[in-house]
């Protein structure tokens, strides 16, 4: 088995801590440097195992890293990718866990020790939860990891980005940071819109009348609002394409129903489900750790 | 304990069949009748201790009924209280599971042995799953069950109504069937509409690269296309009026999104946030049955 050397997790919440943990239950690294803002996180995340040291001077934490991966929110990652690469080793390699990938890969390559050692990526796994607390050595096993290399992206890099998510458990997909984006604005961005506007409109005194259908179309709307706002901005464009289409499918959707046009409403339950069931075959039945 | 005497099911599907097995698993009944329009199906729901006995015949399988219980599609209901009610031994109760009240209610109410005999009910629990082979003696345990009487509804009804649904393991709430309704349409009718839009909005071709989020937002999408046509149709109108409210919610977002108002997309979140995390409170996490 490869072997890692010394990884620094730059944010060690839900995704920095499960590779954390990952990282030492499959032994894969000799030293695990945890980096944040606040002590007291990093101590968690020592006591839970997710991190051997911590440290909140990023400067210090990446020194003597073989990789760093920087899994802090969208909005701070180009920035702690660029410091990450200005102050590690020479043959340091930097990758990410962002849920969005264009404007970060644009500006790390705009800075020369940027295009040198990074190799972008988003594991695609996660949680209405977050911290450290809810970190899982599991979280990305089977999970999808996509890369997004550019025609700038050192080989030796890409292949070690490889190796190192590979190792985590993922399962590797690799695209243009844009086509990344405009798929994920559908499949993870749009869904959590929709469950937050969802949310909206159903009023609380009315909960004791929801179940299993409410439960799961709003579970996400749990998640950050911090880390959502920014995403949602970080990848405007193809969001607001995506929100239209599911805006038009509602339309049709109430058109149909104020017609009384049940064949129409037959017909489009029926697509829905048969396109939905294509998704359950790669996928494993969710976990009872992770509702 | 309190004992049913002979109980017919009308209709042993997922809610029919969990019906039974709860029956039969607390041991409720003398005897669990079976009423369909297959054989094949009566004798899977007989395999699975579902029933003791089954038949395509209604009237027969009323005649000696102390309890009917009827859990057919919205669109038949109605005609199947009335048909049971007219059939069944003169002490019968009628109750039924639909997920709609109004348009049932007034339909058995305008029917003198209709309203003798009926009590209208809806125990909110259900799956994307149907069929007997899908039911589960612990479907309706903890779980919300609307009973919606009329000032018409004789007492003894309501008393033997409340006693029943309470044996299977529900949580009692009574409420006019209107209110129901566009209760209903906000809790679950509303979730599941935006679920297939959902659904119907991500291509095939990306859902490899969807996860947690996705599978949640769409997962009563698999749902049964005749049964929710049925449903949307028969309360159309409350239906209509809650999905304005998720299309105004949506066409907000999309306003701030486009202005890139990052200040109102955190508030409209957290505000989302918070009223979803009201709904945990009294509800369990989902068992590892029911994804």
């Amino acid at each position: 088995m490869e072997h890692l050397g010394t990884v620094a997790i730059v944010g060690v919440g839900l995704i920095g801590g499960s590779i954390g943990r990952a990282l030492r239950a499959r032994s894969l690294a000799d030293r695990i440097v945890g980096i944040g803002r606040r002590e007291a996180a990093l101590e968690e995340a020592r006591r839970l195992g997710a991190i051997d040291a911590g440290t909140t001077v990023l400067e210090q934490g990446v020194a003597e890293a073989d990789v760093v991966v920087v899994c802090t929110p969208v909005t701070s990652i180009a920035a702690d990718v660029c410091r990450a690469a200005g102050h590690g080793p020479e043959n340091l390699l930097v990758t990410d866990a962002g849920s969005t990938k264009a404007r970060i890969v644009a500006e790390v390559e705009a800075v020369p020790r940027g295009v040198a050692t990074f190799v972008g990526a988003h594991p695609i796994a996660g949680s209405e939860r977050s911290g450290v607390a809810a970190a899982r050595a599991d979280l990305l096993v089977n999970r999808t990891c996509v890369l997004t290399p550019t025609a700038r992206t050192p080989r030796d890099r890409l292949e070690r980005a490889r190796q190192f998510w590979t190792l985590l458990g993922c399962r590797l997909v690799e695209m243009e940071p844009e086509a990344h984006d405009a798929a994920l604005a559908r499949t993870s961005h749009l869904p959590h819109a929709v469950a937050a506007a969802l949310a909206a409109a159903v009023p609380a005194e009315l909960l004791s009348l929801a179940a299993g259908g409410y439960r799961d179309t709003t579970r996400v709307a749990g998640s950050d609002p911090d880390l959502w706002t920014a995403i949602f901005l970080d990848n405007r464009q193809p969001v607001l394409t995506a929100l239209a289409d599911v805006q038009d499918e509602l339309a049709s959707f109430r058109r149909a129903l104020e017609a009384g046009d049940d064949a129409w409403i037959r017909r489009w339950w029926a697509a829905a489900r048969a396109r939905r069931a294509r998704f359950d075959v790669p996928n494993p039945r969710p976990d009872p750790e992770m509702p």
